[in-house]
């Protein structure tokens, strides 16, 4: 499963020490098409087979498109836990689909909210060439569709909430630091007074797991690109300086403490016989923290990274071959887990 | 530090799956001294050098004897954490002491609560063994000594509560299974309606540890040694039975999660860079279940047995040569935990 884990979890990008991704995405409607709240079964089939051949033509590079409905509950899991289409997309219905470029960087909702949702996903805290990657397909998009714009507002979209540039920058970022220091109200106060929002691991209305944090711009009307990637750009390394001086201080002031907590967790994973996906995030959220404070030496980020991914429910049934019921995944999960760390 | 552990931590005696040891002790009091909670210095001192001199003269097989006020605390406090001393006996004050036989099977304590107080400790279940050795050391004692005794009530004791026999049966229970089966509040209610009492580890107003509970007899007047010791024989192995057939209902039933919480409480005990001596009894006391379920074959009961004794406080800061805070004990414990999982 590792060769196509996907660039973002590689753990290779800037800050990878404490950001995970950094996403941006847009929600882009077409013209002489309703919104998906109001448009009839036949015309949102032709409109994704519209849509489907539109971006298999345009200069995006190379995506492989696929249509949901088609594909089985799993592998749309699959694709939730990789960031790659929406939960709500998952669970949709009728004829939608997503184009996906085979490193995960870039994919393409169809018939999600609105009829496109571009989104290029970074490892790391790499704004501007996340941007300047969904630049480049927005543009491409556009040359050949009309999109529902309006001079006065922008970017037309079926929420509210997303009209203007329809324009979402979310960075993930992990801080188990300012968890264990309970710095992290402090910093969701600063962050709401900007305008940014606050989320857990899968985005709106997810709980927070494994340590996880996802900021992103709350405003997508009366403010442009710039200012959306600037208001974060700015706002973001602050965060990162301070889960960084975080951990450096908990490391002098409670070393013990923090490897204890760090090699529990590497202990627990390694000798499990049932564990849930919960306690699997926050045990790999202790040994990620403890890879990157060099406590861990026998793993690497990415492999870490990769533990969370394969450790999710829909991942672990992938590599099972077969549905499996909550009591029967914790028990796989923990045989996958003790597999890795028997290997260490 | 493993040499002189002493016979009753081997786990060699009968149903020492389940039962840790089986104690006896005998109150005695002699005539012409007055008991302790009436008694002067002067003539404690005077008592105490008498009966150490009648101990080392009477029949009783090979002791040394140690004379507590003497001792260091921490000396002391290692005898308690054996089971060979009470701790009343350690925290006291003026001239007091304890004959000990080398593999700590047989104690005299001198001027605890009563002029002497013989105690036998055995491996598993061996009742009738231990009130064999402790007739004898009891009558060879007799044979030397005017013991207070009275017609009507028995053996004269400082406290009313141990009039008679002065005998007090404790047999110290691993019922793990119980616990987690939550069927422990059944045993104890028998148990209680039988004149039997149900005690932590280190007995009298302690808690349960490693899911350690002692059993032993309430009344000591008006019934006879061999009715005390019946009691006990007839009662204990039907406790013992039980917590074999929940284990076995555990294995059956709910093979993971046991295997769960024996190889979880493993892999903590083997990576933990802080611990209490309480969570380390806890976790010890599931890897002994895992030993004798078969499910850990790495370790012997002797070697968790072991473990149990040295990661106490006093025989920690024993190990380390120096006193210790309860912070650096809770790492040094951890270290050395980790250097005898290390091994495995």
């Amino acid at each position: 499963m590792s060769s196509d884990l996907g660039e973002w979890l590689a753990g290779s990008g800037p800050d990878s020490d404490i950001v995970m991704s950094t996403r941006i995405r847009l929600a882009r409607n077409v013209i002489r098409y309703p919104f998906l709240s109001r448009i009839e079964d036949e015309e949102k089939s032709k409109l994704e087979r519209f849509l489907r051949r539109e971006l298999e033509l345009a200069s995006i590079g190379e995506v492989s498109y696929q249509n949901l409905d088609e594909a089985s509950q799993l592998d749309r899991d699959c694709l939730v836990e990789r960031h790659l289409i929406s939960r709500d997309h998952a669970s949709g219905r009728g004829d939608r689909g997503v184009a996906l470029e085979p490193e995960g960087t870039l994919s393409v909702m169809v018939n999600e909210e609105d009829h496109l949702r571009i989104q290029v996903l970074r490892s790391g805290f790499q704004p501007s060439a996340a941007w300047r990657h969904i630049l480049g397909v927005d543009q491409a998009l556009e040359s050949r569709l009309d999109y529902a714009f309006s001079p006065d507002f922008g970017y037309l979209t079926a929420c509210p909430s997303n009209v203007g540039t329809g324009m979402r920058v979310s960075v993930m970022l992990h801080l188990p630091a300012l968890v264990i220091t309970k710095k992290l109200k402090k910093v969701f106060n600063a962050v709401s007074k900007i305008n940014l929002a606050v989320r857990g691991f899968y985005g709106e209305g997810t709980h927070s797991q494994g340590d996880f944090y996802q900021i992103s711009n709350q405003i997508t009307l009366g403010r442009s690109e710039d200012e959306i990637l600037t208001s974060i750009s700015d706002y973001v390394p602050s965060i990162v300086e301070f889960e960084r001086n975080m951990r450096k201080r908990l490391l002098g002031e409670s070393r013990r403490a923090i490897e204890d907590r760090v090699w529990r967790a590497f202990g627990l994973l390694g000798q499990a016989r049932l564990i849930s996906s919960e306690e699997t995030m926050d045990y790999l959220s202790a040994v990620r923290m403890g890879v990157n404070l060099g406590l861990i030496e026998a793993l690497t980020i990415a492999e870490v990274n990769e533990m969370f991914l394969h450790t999710q429910p829909a991942h672990l049934q992938k590599h099972c071959g077969r549905e499996l019921d909550s009591a029967e995944r914790d028990a796989s999960r923990a045989d996958y887990l003790r597999e890795r760390f028997a290997k260490l």
